[in-house]
């Protein structure tokens, strides 16, 4: 097998356990020191949801979507697309309920804590915004019939690189959460003192880090690029002739 | 002119405009509502060279020296190697006092403040660090004499993918930084009411998102790549003549 493949493989399986250990880890962060998970009768529980959600859907599966095409290299590549879209269409399902929990946590708080105020509201919504606007940009481009090929080829860079960007913003945004969340709730012992809540809160954000260092690795070098199979250019040329 | 090379142009100048308004901000920020810069004598106020050469050192020239290669391409790839390595140095030596000074306001405090226990000085220590390696690494590899071309052609990859990872780990430590100072020293009236330190707070967040998202499509599009010169060319051959 090409040497190549081989360390693409490696890395895939690590960046998988590493977004798996994330997830485990958040959900272990929220069970053990702030309560688990509750409806809008507790909203300051019902806060938890927020980081569940963002980091399975706005990270996990954000970054799992992106890199599909090089990890399932012998998959049509029209499979390929309407899989890259649907699990980018679970991301934003889950980001969507991720920022329902948030603004009914501060909406149904007595007293009602302010909404949108924080950087990380800014460049997290920022992020969210950018991500849907590449979901419909895509799905015209890539997915709908009609457009033309050449507008298709001058369209993928843009999406390429507004989609990594997205990406990279998300995580920039949890771990901004992240430090608010533990700041203003790791307080007896404080987080100053580095208790287990505040260790955990770290690591959860080194994992964030490693995660999409590792994602943007394997969807950008160019030695793991995924070739074209036979059955990309058979339906390549059943659909020009179709044109 | 190549239409490439405008568009290039255009944004080059746009990131520069970006850097220095991120940079003045910093200024005004910590000016305006921190109490501007002091020494050792007053560690709460010394705290506030570090936002600022962080920003100059760690983000500006980082930036700037990532896109030398790009922005002065007709000089000869030699000068650019050093003036890469001379600004590289500069951003360490504002990035060492910018350590120097977080540490002073900590340990100085009355009572001192625990130093590293926030993911911020977690991940921006290993900016720090990270950068430090890739400095001698790319030192060895690229300036010092004797590394067989061979070794130097598989490291350039590896050195560009981890010189852009430690600019965007720097982006995400500062965003994390501003957060953590947003939350600690606005009080009155209240981050959450967003008063004018706090808008400002997150505008200067918004600019190091843009100028790094600008710095990384620069320095990563392929048709902006520069083109050798015939002095390289030259330099190359004198240079293997000479092993």
């Amino acid at each position: 097998m090409d040497p190549a493949l081989i360390n693409f493989k490696v890395l895939y399986v690590l960046t998988q356990l590493c977004g798996l250990t994330m997830i485990v880890l958040v959900g272990t962060w929220i069970g053990q020191h702030f309560g688990g998970l509750a409806g809008t009768s507790n909203p300051g529980v019902e806060f938890n949801w927020h980081p569940l959600f963002m980091t399975i859907g706005f990270i996990y599966l954000y970054g799992n979507s992106i890199l599909i095409y090089r990890g399932f290299r012998t998959t049509r590549k029209k499979t390929l697309k309407l899989t890259h879209a649907g699990i980018h269409m679970g991301a934003f399902i889950l980001t969507v309920i991720a920022l329902k929990t948030v603004f009914d946590s501060h909406n149904l708080a007595n007293p009602p804590i302010p909404n949108m105020y924080s950087l990380h509201s800014w460049l997290g919504l920022s992020a969210v915004i950018i991500f849907s606007l590449q979901y419909v940009a895509g799905f015209v481009a890539f997915l709908a019939p009609g457009l033309r090929e050449n507008y298709r080829i001058a369209m993928m860079p843009l999406h390429i690189y507004f989609g990594l960007f997205g990406f990279v913003l998300a995580i920039a945004s949890a771990l901004m959460g992240i430090t608010e969340k533990a700041i203003f709730a790791i307080k007896t012992p404080a987080y100053s003192t580095l208790p287990p809540a505040g260790v955990l809160a770290n690591v959860i954000g080194v994992l964030y880090v490693v995660f999409g260092a590792l994602v943007v690795y394997l969807a950008t070098e160019p030695s793991y690029k995924r070739k074209p199979i036979p059955e990309d250019t058979a339906l390549l040329n059943s659909s020009s002739a179709n044109e």
